[in-house]
């Protein structure tokens, strides 16, 4: 039911703007466009058709085009860089902030970050130079440099004067960073214990010093896990010699996680998380088919097994019958085990230490499921086809293969996390060939031995 | 890779630990685990077998135990207050934020939720009640109460001295509200531009009333949406008389949006969230027995369908060992296209509007990867079996499997969110009934109309 109720506002503002454009007045359009926020303008493009896509991307405020740009997926984001000239670019973008511009930066033509580069004063240029320097999915990308300092020699008077006289912080700030003369990180001060303290106190009084920088090199993933860990709203960043560079704000942490969830969710399926809704249909093609073609490759192996037992098939027709139940059954007890599995890996929960007592639950549970499905399959296939050794057979079979699914289940993904591969995305292929193979081998192999001689 | 990385913290802590456990030496835990913050600890507590479990749990600093609680998922969280009496768990919660204390309070006895009000003075006695008077999963449950107001009728002089009176402010309080005489939300006022002002401006020329409030009863789905749409780090929570209630922070955000994922990604599998690792085999088998025994009754309506063409199975076994890989290649067809309908859901990004042309887009998608996979496996079966009739069958039908599968990958998620289902959770089951129930239909009656007679 939550999910019935999510978003309504948003499914509401596209029946809208779908109504107005279908209508053809743009006026309308754009007016309702130009209430939402660059967020929310960037899902409405990404649930838009190309064409209507292209008439809204028009209509958008250009102040706010940059910020639009920053939002939505690597496809849409490329769709949209595909109407704009270069100067259109340059303009929605030299405003931007640092962090959101370095993000932008892969999918911007050369021509147009030089031009942003040159546009910018020599602080900003060296800044966004920097950011560019580090790796993605690292920290460094994540910062933004824009950060208000402050000395320890000094008095909470002084840095109030200081302050006024500076005028607006950058967004986001929530803390000011005390540094060293030659800028390392020292700790920080709450703009909030700023406003509660006696002006004449000293600021090396004021200084939280408990919450470790983050070290540049870090990657995104530990990143959030730390924001998340500790309720952090923002985090200094530091080089290997503890100067500070940046600092990380919540809002880019929230990103990196729903992109991480999309990631997860999208990728067991074979699809990238900046697939577009409406991506041309040549590229969604190649990506799927590539899909597809590996899971056709285990389809036929699952059939190759099958092709062993024709002889005793055509003794007994009704293991064509039964077989996908047995096989299947073992598909969805795996899935669940790999669910559990594959977030226990995400969470650093699941590890060699407590491998071998997660697998000895699940084969328990395992056993004690599949003897009571079993129970229940031989009963009904008893009734059906009349025939005890059949339903012994079945009922044996799909114990065994719920066995096999849950040891599956347990030691895919923990060997795909150990080769290096991510296991939320191939576990599942090899997973269901486990589960197809040895379901249809066990079913057709115990059959051949009991009932046909 | 990245998830490979991921985590190892954690994986490396929970190491440690469990050497350390098994080496029977508790000084080393103890020292260990009162060195990780309560998110930390709860991380690892969920990871233990239960044994371990009990034995880390007792080690915990009693100052930490409430956070502890607050940060594991139910499950766990029952299973660490049955091994605490009643004083224990009083003095764990009794000192929590209030909208910490409304999310435990579920799970807590009932004695133990009079004792901590009775040992709470009356402002926050009531403020607790009021926070438990909203229902789950809304603004009202979320918020904390523990706000920092102001007149609109003063100067920044006299709020900076009221602060500096007043001492500590509540925890990740970036702005102060603005109210009115009636208690009515005006606007609020960033800690950053109380900081850059001149002391004699008049607090009205900072108020910032761009930020709408979020409505008490709005759900937590929808607050997270607006949270990440308008990278808000704080929101104020008003009554519909707009009078101010508190406000919500980032942090419990991400834990929504958090949960929101791992809901999804369990869900799919039949799971609850908040399913413990270690659940206790008796709890574990009833929710997994009930989602296999649905499934079973899917796979039984497939096997149905098959035995309807035992006639022909019988003349023809080669169709016994082909017809799995056309019901499993729409299975997994249908999976990516729900896996894109899912997201798009619940980003709001699909509605009414655009379901035709998504439609439209999946067919003409499944056509061509039908064409093309159907081609494939025509031209390998031709060479197994040296039958171009039944080549032309299985491409025939896995063409129209994958045809039927992006129909109901399209349909099945849009229909059951419009009959006020979770789409997330149940549209798999459906699809690959689907999937099957017509994938050996078509290829099975096909077979029967073309080679039989």
């Amino acid at each position: 039911m939550a999910e019935a109720v999510r978003h309504d506002k948003t499914a509401r503002q596209l029946r809208l703007l779908s109504d107005a454009l279908d209508s053809g007045r743009l006026g309308p359009v754009k007016r309702l466009v130009n209430t939402l926020s660059p967020a929310e303008i960037g899902n409405l493009l990404e649930s838009l058709p190309p064409a209507k896509r292209t008439v809204v991307w028009g209509l958008v405020d250009p102040e706010d085009d940059g910020e639009v740009l920053v939002h939505v997926g690597d496809e849409v984001r490329e769709s949209l860089l595909a109407e704009m000239d270069p100067d259109e670019i340059v303009a929605a973008v030299e405003d931007l902030d640092i962090d959101d511009l370095a993000d932008l930066a892969e999918d911007l033509p050369d021509t147009v970050i030089d031009e942003v580069l040159k546009s910018m004063d020599r602080e900003n240029r060296e800044r966004l130079e920097q950011v560019l320097s580090y790796p993605e999915d690292t920290a460094g990308r994540l910062m933004n440099p824009d950060v208000v300092t402050v000395r320890a020699d000094t008095t909470v008077d002084v840095v109030l004067r200081y302050l006024r006289l500076r005028g607006e912080l950058p967004e986001h700030t929530d803390h000011l960073y005390v540094v060293s003369r030659r800028h390392q990180y020292l700790g920080r001060i709450a703009l909030a214990s700023l406003l509660t303290c006696e002006p004449t106190d000293p600021i090396n009084r004021l200084i939280d010093d408990e919450q470790p920088a983050i070290d540049v090199d870090e990657s995104d993933d530990e990143v959030a896990r730390q924001f998340s860990d500790h309720d952090w709203l923002s985090a200094p960043v530091v080089d290997d010699g503890n100067v500070l560079l940046g600092r990380i704000t919540i809002d880019d942490v929230v990103d990196i996680i729903r992109d991480r969830a999309e990631h997860q969710a999208l990728g067991a399926a074979g699809l990238d998380e900046d697939e577009d809704l409406f991506s041309p249909i040549r590229r969604a093609m190649r990506r799927r088919l590539i899909w597809l073609t590996i899971n056709l490759g285990t389809a036929f192996l699952a059939a190759s097994v099958v092709g062993q037992f024709e002889m005793t098939i055509e003794k007994i027709v009704a293991l064509a019958v039964l077989m996908p139940i047995v096989a299947g059954m073992g598909g969805n007890a795996g899935t669940q085990v790999l669910a559990l599995m594959i977030r226990g890996l995400a969470l650093g929960q699941v590890g060699s230490s407590n491998a071998g007592v997660l697998l000895w639950k699940e084969v328990r549970l395992a056993l004690l499921n599949g003897l009571s499905l079993g129970l229940l399959l031989g009963v009904i296939v008893w009734f059906w086809f009349g025939d005890p050794k059949l339903s012994a057979v079945i009922a044996t079979a799909l114990t065994l293969n719920l066995l096999f699914a849950a040891t599956a289940g347990v030691l895919v993904p923990l060997t795909l996390k150990r080769l290096g591969f991510d296991p939320a995305l191939a576990s599942s292929i090899f997973l269901t060939t486990v589960t197809d193979v040895l379901g249809f081998f066990t079913f057709l192999g115990l059959a051949t031995l009991i009932l046909v001689r």
